[in-house]
């Protein structure tokens, strides 16, 4: 079966809009796609999705954490909270090893199929063999499209272990960062500058023998985060335990509260530096890209980087004469030096 | 005075290696200068000083830390035992605003000017009015000149509150943080991100009625320190007084043992890498510089950021387009389209 049919943008936009399920995974599918046809009208149905603003402003919230730290579990737990608020909730990964995606050993997917077939959820893995810039630019997309369905609760569960919190943040409102308890050993995995990302923290797995580490960890967190935000104001930082329910109330209570005081205003003002900022810095590598990879570019390059790796050419000398060449290029005289 | 009188590179070279420090300081301005045929002599002068490495390996420090910790205080102090110990000390200042410079108002310059009086000292102020990238870039190669000329510790004064930290911290062996005591307001002006950059850090006023508070800080910042490097070693956390001399002695031992366990190999092998970051990241900002400037692909950028800001295009078509432009520059048909 053809991803589209023979449906045009138009027509595939319309029954988004009207909550058309297959529709929806049906066009996350097709902005995933490289193929050209495919290509042309994805954008142009991103364009449309774009230009026809949803009524309601919906909150859209990252849940990132070290492998093992028990994010599906939770995500699983708080869509309760959620659903029950009278929310139209969708989850995206943006880790293709997440288990989402199927990366567990211990058969979770069946508990994601259950939130799946809730009349009021939509589950998407992220695709596999993608590169990671390239999943969170097709998270980002996915994210417009399920908006334009209805959904008023975006979560984009993302792993803390790489540069995608950095990329995921700019697309969200609001990043919850998830730890085990217990320092040292036990926040293995998570890298540093990802905890100054995060809006809220939450200890985990705060039940039977891990109760009191857990509490022990909270107030680490809260000492050490009171430092580094030394001059903003810190993340709270709290506890819950997915498996028995305990704290993840408290834990979607404290997001809620966070989204309100962000006036409208203020939210579509923040939304729209994200989609520019996210343009600049694409443009960026797409053009870096395009010129490192242009072989009167490249073999200049190679052999730059190689001098000074000799110590033969300082790197000042170097620049000078990749400008020249860069400004030869850009002025169409590219063959002729 | 012309820069280089009738100098050329080689011959400046001749004398910045016999230790003549007029001839440094012209050598430091000549690389400042933008003027053409200084530029060409300046990169003449780097690429014969990157091509004979100094017999002795220097080692590089950072000094960072906000405005009125002291940094200028504690390199005054910490210089004494660099000096005592035998070596030639060179002090570089990245910010323009830094005492260093003649930022301050109470006449600290009259102290640096004793250090600078030392025969085997060497104080530089940055270049005014320059862009903080670009200051980066002249103290990377002042940097190499002082090694040339036989300095063997190299100290970069830089003020921890913006980009310059990641940048300074590519072109040093060793970044040592300087902090005030007491939490909260008093470390106001260090950017987050900094911490985690330093190989040690030093609270700095550990006397008189800011003694027991500076005991306090030490011990907040050794725990917050031990969260934040879950993974790894976290850096020592000291006190001193520059103020009276104690704990500068062991601060300096400190960073000596810190350095004395990079091994030669180790060293050479982390500073051919900064080397090649800097000349790839500064390659990058340089051809998006070029680029964004170029008359065809400037309005066709500003006109896609006005559509995105107000929602009549999505992202990727926007990126879609903007590379259709660059392929069209690279090959030449730049005006064409």
């Amino acid at each position: 079966m053809a991803i589209t049919d023979t449906l045009s943008h138009m027509e595939l936009y319309d029954k988004i809009r009207l909550g058309d399920r297959i529709a929806l995974s049906r066009a996350i599918t097709l902005v995933e796609s490289r193929q050209s046809d495919h290509v042309e009208t994805a954008n142009a149905l991103l364009d449309t999705c774009m230009r026809n603003t949803p009524e309601q402003t919906s909150m859209r919230v990252a849940v990132s954490g070290a492998p093992g730290v028990g994010k599906s579990t939770f995500i699983e737990s708080v869509s309760s909270h959620i659903l029950e608020a009278g929310h139209r909730l969708a989850v995206l990964a943006v880790d293709p090893s997440s288990q989402l995606s199927g990366g567990s050993i211990l058969g979770d997917k069946t508990r994601m199929h259950t939130l799946s077939a809730h009349p009021n959820a939509f589950v998407r893995p992220s695709p596999a063999g993608s590169h990671p810039g390239g999943v969170a630019e097709r998270t980002r997309e996915a994210t417009l499209l399920c908006e334009t369905a209805g959904f008023d609760v975006i979560i984009v569960e993302t792993v803390g272990v790489g540069q995608s919190e950095t990329q995921v943040r700019t697309m969200v409102d609001l990043l919850l960062l998830l730890i085990s308890p217990g320092g040292g050993d036990e926040v293995q995995g998570i890298k540093r500058g990802i905890l100054e990302l995060a809006d809220l923290v939450v200890v985990n797995k705060a039940d039977g023998a891990l109760a009191s580490q857990a509490r022990e960890t909270m107030g680490q967190y809260t000492h050490a985060l009171r430092v580094l935000f030394s001059q903003g104001q810190a993340p709270d930082v709290l506890s819950c335990s997915s498996l028995e329910g305990s704290g993840v109330s408290a834990a979607w209570q404290a997001l809620s509260t966070l989204f309100e005081n962000m006036s409208a205003h203020d939210l579509a003002d923040i939304r729209s530096q994200q989609e520019q900022t996210w343009f600049k810095e694409r443009l960026r590598q797409l053009v870096v890209e395009r010129f490192i990879t242009h072989h009167r570019f490249l073999s200049e390059y190679d052999k730059k980087l190689a001098q000074i790796a000799q110590r033969e050419l300082s790197v000042r000398t170097a620049l000078a004469e990749m400008t020249a060449l860069t400004d030869a290029l850009l002025s169409g005289r590219g063959e002729q030096i």
